[in-house]
């Protein structure tokens, strides 16, 4: 990848409903990308319940697909809620599927995690969950800086666009950071 | 509950294969619970992914079921297995729609958490973010001992009997301490 | 212990600086102490280093002070700060002083956790990592109400007083809810 | 850093006691080290605890000297035993220490961690709270192989020489891994 290529970003969100704030929060991350990256979003929704017996009769296809995306991409961004203080099993499931091998999809890859929720924490415990997977798939997590939108409710409009200013030049900002790191990794 | 009456624990498993380490443990346990405590295990391949949106209009059917289940029992004890250093998604979903209101089902719930992996660490990672995830939840984990079957390919036999004598004396010891916890949180 | 006897609480800050929020919020909670418990507030600045050479020749003065203390209470109060996301190495030189045999003294002890810090996040990261400790050590800590008092800074007053209202009644909610559970763990 | 430059790697063990596992192994280290690759050893029992007030104040001279021996190395590789499920309170102390402003010197640092233990796991545990630490210092921490020296007593003799040869191999091939981490990451 040259300098001067775009970093294609696919984006996973941890959550299934319509409304989602960290749905919200990845639509308004590839709104904000910074030149040279497109952030594209991946739905986890059609995914059966991982089986091993499952799996070993054949990746089905909305697993191969999901499989697929991620090899193709430059880089993965996460957008995880907490959900009873950690990893919601919608996205852990997405996880364990694309994690199966051959050509473990995750290994190498730069990734970045964010999160959102109601509440104060903006999913801090579930992110860190989240990260401890990645240390096994060999994922390359950028470390800071960390996007935690806690009070979600008051950060994005009845449309779903994310109004908060400080909350985007922050979420502008690890993107940024983001995109370097994955240039970095990438060599 | 009277120290006569049998303590009735469900047992979930975090593996949907049939062929399941950590089903088998859990047969093993109904079959090594001391006097007074019984053992059931509960299936949760038939619980669709977790969306807010499909609870907000009715827990589905098996949803209700495992619902029911859990807030039927004494206690609970789950076998987990480890996916990429945390909780399978599998379980976490099935935790996921169990907790949701009106009467979380797991307050107050004295609990005991098992795990069953071929290689040597015994699902550990995955039981500590397991165990986090009750402490949002008000479950009451027994904390000792803690039960990590590694190499587990060595120690059931080819019709799932846990055939490893240690093994068996310490699930059997987990389970004392655990019908003890059991009836001490039920005051 | 009878219901109508005081309920004895050693309280551990895990700072050692005077103007510490964490030893402010623990003279907090012995202010806000409800009828029948008192909290005592224990130094664990003249510890030295963790050495098990050290050990094994013998407890120096200020641990055998330590354990004394800890087995004298009914149950214990930490509040922890979080240093470079989780518990300063300074209070965890003291548990790991204090948790050596003979007579682990954290063995059964009720604990509850709280912690302050600066920034928004109130020593989250910090308390499960002091949780995960006492899985090991037996100590049976209360999972809520949780106590994290961020933006510590705009919440004491000058001479140290706990001066926000909200957070003087969720840290009295939570001291009540401490006494019911010690009550509870000594049957 | 050229490719031809020697790789320095400051070692630091979370043991003082003299007849330490982890100090053995850091020392089987330094002799298994890949050509290119030099290990020095870092003693931490000279730190007093961690207080802002002195801190304040300045550094005494044995942090300045840690901090000094950090940011003149090309990266850390950590030894660390696990105490009550966690990282000793006497190397999280170090780090606490060494983090402060100004020139964070874990910063942008390659990292790899390691431990040892007389039980079954290794430090399993530990290390996974060790690595959150450096999510917040922004170091970069080798994600794989992971060294676990489990049942450590079997492993070195009585001169402290690290015996056990697939460990011996698994330990170089790690050490291969982080030289070419930190290569990499110093881009």
């Amino acid at each position: 990848m040259s300098g001067s290529e775009t970093v294609k970003i696919l984006g996973i969100s941890g959550s299934l409903r319509r409304a989602s704030f960290n749905t919200m929060a990845l639509r308004a991350a590839a709104e904000l990308a910074p030149a040279g990256m497109s952030i594209d979003i991946c739905d986890i929704g059609d995914l059966p319940l991982y089986n091993d017996d499952v799996r070993a009769a054949g990746f089905p296809p909305a697993v191969q697909s999901l499989r697929d995306r991620i090899k193709a991409a430059d880089g993965l961004l996460f957008a995880t809620p907490e959900y009873n203080y950690s990893v919601p099993g919608v996205l852990k499931n997405a996880i364990d599927w694309a994690s199966r091998p051959p050509e473990q999809p995750f290994d190498g890859k730069p990734i970045a995690v964010m999160g959102a929720s109601p509440g104060a924490l903006g999913s801090v415990r579930a992110q860190y969950h989240l990260r401890q997977c990645f240390i096994f798939l060999n994922g390359h997590i950028l470390n800071r800086p960390e996007v935690m939108i806690g009070a979600a409710g008051s950060k994005f409009d009845a449309d779903g666009k994310l109004t908060d200013q400080a909350t985007r030049d922050f979420l502008a900002a690890m993107l940024v950071a983001f995109k370097a790191w994955t240039l970095r990794m990438r060599g």
